[in-house]
Order: structure tokens, then C-alpha cells, then sequence
């Protein structure tokens, strides 16, 4: 009896960028104009407005009428987001062994603060033998950095990328340590960092970037403007300290 | 009498991605197609190769017969980088009063570790009035990432980017303050980084990663493997540390 083999679907991670579509790399545009692929794409919650589905609307691109909204739901409780994964790569899962590829969207890039990385974790650990590829993306902090035309690196800098919420003494060590500092979700610290950074005589040396590349992108100069203001959470702290000690480099 | 005014061009730095033309994005595509407009790429010295413009071919394109090699010599000595930024921008300058756009080839993405920041502060030094429009691109190290299926940050994750020449004891300690180092410019370290690594338990959550998206691409999960051996300068390392200590973080 020969042995039938079934084909199982490729599972794509699809990088679209931060939110402009024209920053959406060939290879993710290619997949999704593929009409033999399911889409997914990731939401909070039931109901919910999903943006990596804004950005593929947004580059005129529609939905097709069966694709699944996968929920990630914003909390740190590690049971109902294992629970929540579990879900999520269920129903991937159903539609790869129907033989179907299934493409999720992601905003940013897919290994950057993505949920990617979780789907496809939990899609394997089912279910070993399941082929993944992932697409690299323009993350928001390079679009950002684009966008004001400050380098986040040049020759022989550092850069690190944290979210702000680690609090202030960790950026203030961190800016000794690090030409660029990328802070995300300023939010709740945004007025201890503008101190911190007049402080510190760093005020002319950041500019704040909040939806960069969508319509309503503002850029802000002026941080002092920002004080006591409400800023969205897809907003970004560009830091740079021109006045870092710098070690020794070893050159190869 | 009327004022005659002339078009002045736009300088456009195109980020091309690491390598893999898939990975240019639908902006850069675009101005690429483009007829009209006056092609530059960066190379190391006369008659040296431009990875940038490599990557162009690699997608099929090839430069226009009166596109410009632009000198950005590899020295750290002061007065002969500025002396190249000078000569570079004079070029792109001259091209631009003619009226016409010029696009700079960039490898990787603009704003990191790129010389088009060089080339466009230099060309508005000289003329502050031009138009600049920086396309971002894909890193080297969020493709490395997509293709080892590593995440390069998780929710609450810190990531810092850094030649890893600044040594040993820099690399050591910041692993105690992110959840993922990525080591750039890794030939003339890499034992002692290897070394290090297996001291701290850390070998099996590091990957090494040459020429990602090209064709000679490599990919070395046993790091014990390399000591000893010869790297390309496009490496780099991505190391994890699961068992960083995390400090309490604000969320809002």
C-alpha cells in the first residue's frame, strides 16, 4: 500500500512595515497578492480594530472575506496568554494541515515586539514539522529615525531599544552607556524623561515621533511642549548623547 | 521684472535592505524604476565594488550608464573623511542644481551604520535648502533574526546593537542589562566572545549570522565551531540572555 502525504501549509510571518504601505518590502507584498493563502491577523480583543490589517488596507489592498482575526490580548496574566496562543495556533494549525499556506500580518517587523514570535512558537510546538518563514520589516524606530533624518548609528556607535518604562535612573545610566537610545511606550514616564533630559542638557538632542509614516504622524522638537500632554502608545523617544565617553575599540 | 526660479532635485537616500532584493520596499522600488533621476552609490576606494548597487543587480536592475561611484573611504582619520564627504556631496550637489533627484544606494537601512547621514548633512551644509527624503529599510539584524526565527525582543525585552569591538568586559556586562545583544563587526573578537559565552552558559542561545539573504549566506548555531575561523565582515552575532534580571517596569 503505497503511503499517501498529505501537503501541510507554510505558515508566513509578513513583515508590513510601521504603518507607511510604501515601506512594505516586495517579498510581503508578493504573498499578499497571493490569492491561494489564508490571512490572519492579530487583534486585542474580539471587536477589535486590527493595525497590521490597517496598514494592508491602507496600501489598497482588502481583506479577503474569510481571513481570521487571531486574539493577543494585552495583559501580563501568563495562563490566559498561553490560553489565548493556544487558541490562535489552533486555528492556524486547522487551516496549514487543510493543506492551505496562511500568511499573519504584522505590524513593525516580525521579531520586533511582534506577536509573530508567539504564534509561531506555540504553531510548532503542536505541531513540529510545520515550515515557517518570516518576513523582515522596516521597524518603526528606523521609519522614525528616516522621517526627522537623525542617524540612530553611525561608525562605531551603540544603540539600544527599551521601553521607557524601566523607569529614569535606568535611562539616565543607560545614555552613558549608549550613543542612540530608542524609548518606546514614553506614555506614563514622559514628563520624569523631558526632566531627566533637561537635566542633563539632552533636550535639543531628542525629538518625539508618534505614528510616523501614518497621516497623523507628529514629529515634536520641543519636548518641553509635551509636558502634561496625552501622547498615543505608538510613540517613540529618539535619544541621542553626543557627549558619551567612549571606550577603546578593537578593529578588525 | 519676474523672478525666474529654478527646480532644485531631491536627494533621496534608498535603503536597499541586507541583501536580499526581496526585502527592498515598495518606496524604494519605485524610485528605482524611475528614469528620471540620477543614480549614486557608495564604494570603499576607486574601482572597488559597492555591495549597495550589488543588491540593485541582484533585483534585476541595473544603473543607469551615467550613475556615480561615490568615494567613502574606511579610515577613521578625520580630515581625509571629511575631504570624501566634500568631493561626494560637490557631486550630488552639482547633479541636484541641474534640476535633477538624486538617489544614494544605501545597504541595510539609512539611519543605521550608513553613509548617506555623512552624505546629506554634508549636501545641506553646503546648500541648506535641499529637499532630503530618507526611504527607511530592513537592518541586516531584523533579517538575520526573521531567518533564524529568533525574536530580537519580546514584550518588556531590551535589545542593544553594538560593534563588538568595544571588548569583552562591555559585551559581558551589558548581557546583564538586555535580553538580546547584537554583536556587530565580530572577525577580530570572536574566540573571546566564544569564550565568554561559554563561561556565562550562553553558547546555545547565540547564533551567528553571515551574508544574510545572499545567496552565500550562513547561518552557525555551534558556536564552538567557528574558533578559529575566518569571517566575512557582513557577520554578526545575536545573543540572547533568558536569565536577565528584570528590574520592575512602568506600563501605562
Amino acid at each position: 500500500m503505497e503511503k499517501i502525504r498529505y501537503r501541510i501549509g507554510i505558515l508566513y510571518g509578513v513583515s508590513l512595515g510601521p504603518g507607511d504601505p510604501e515601506l512594505i518590502t516586495r517579498r510581503a507584498w508578493t504573498l499578499l497578492q497571493r490569492e491561494d493563502i489564508h490571512w490572519t491577523y492579530p487583534v486585542r480583543g474580539k471587536g477589535h480594530k486590527s493595525f497590521a490589517l490597517s496598514i494592508a488596507r491602507a496600501a489598497g489592498l482588502e481583506p479577503p472575506a474569510d481571513a481570521d482575526a487571531l486574539i493577543f490580548p494585552m495583559t501580563h496574566d501568563k495562563a490566559r496568554l498561553a490560553e489565548a496562543w493556544s487558541v490562535a495556533a489552533q486555528r492556524v494549525l486547522e487551516v496549514l494541515r487543510a493543506g492551505i499556506d496562511v500568511l499573519f500580518l504584522v505590524e513593525g517587523d516580525a521579531s520586533t515586539y511582534s506577536s509573530f514570535g508567539y504564534l509561531a512558537r506555540t504553531v510548532l510546538e503542536m505541531e513540529p514539522g510545520i515550515a515557517v518563514e518570516t518576513v523582515a520589516g522596516v521597524t518603526s524606530y528606523s521609519a522614525a529615525a528616516a522621517r526627522v533624518q537623525t542617524p540612530l548609528a553611525d561608525v562605531d556607535d551603540r544603540m539600544a531599544v527599551l521601553p521607557a518604562g524601566y523607569g529614569i535612573e535606568t535611562i539616565d545610566h543607560l545614555l552613558d552607556e549608549f550613543d542612540t537610545l530608542v524609548l518606546l511606550k514614553v506614555k506614563p514616564l514622559l514628563d520624569d524623561i523631558i526632566d531627566l533630559l533637561e537635566r542633563r542638557s539632552l533636550l535639543e538632542q531628542a525629538v518625539f515621533v508618534e505614528k510616523t509614516g501614518m497621516p497623523e504622524e507628529r514629529i515634536v522638537r520641543d519636548l518641553r511642549s509635551l509636558r502634561g500632554a496625552g501622547v498615543n502608545y505608538l510613540s517613540l523617544l529618539l535619544v541621542k548623547n553626543p557627549d558619551r565617553k567612549r571606550d577603546r575599540i578593537v578593529r578588525g
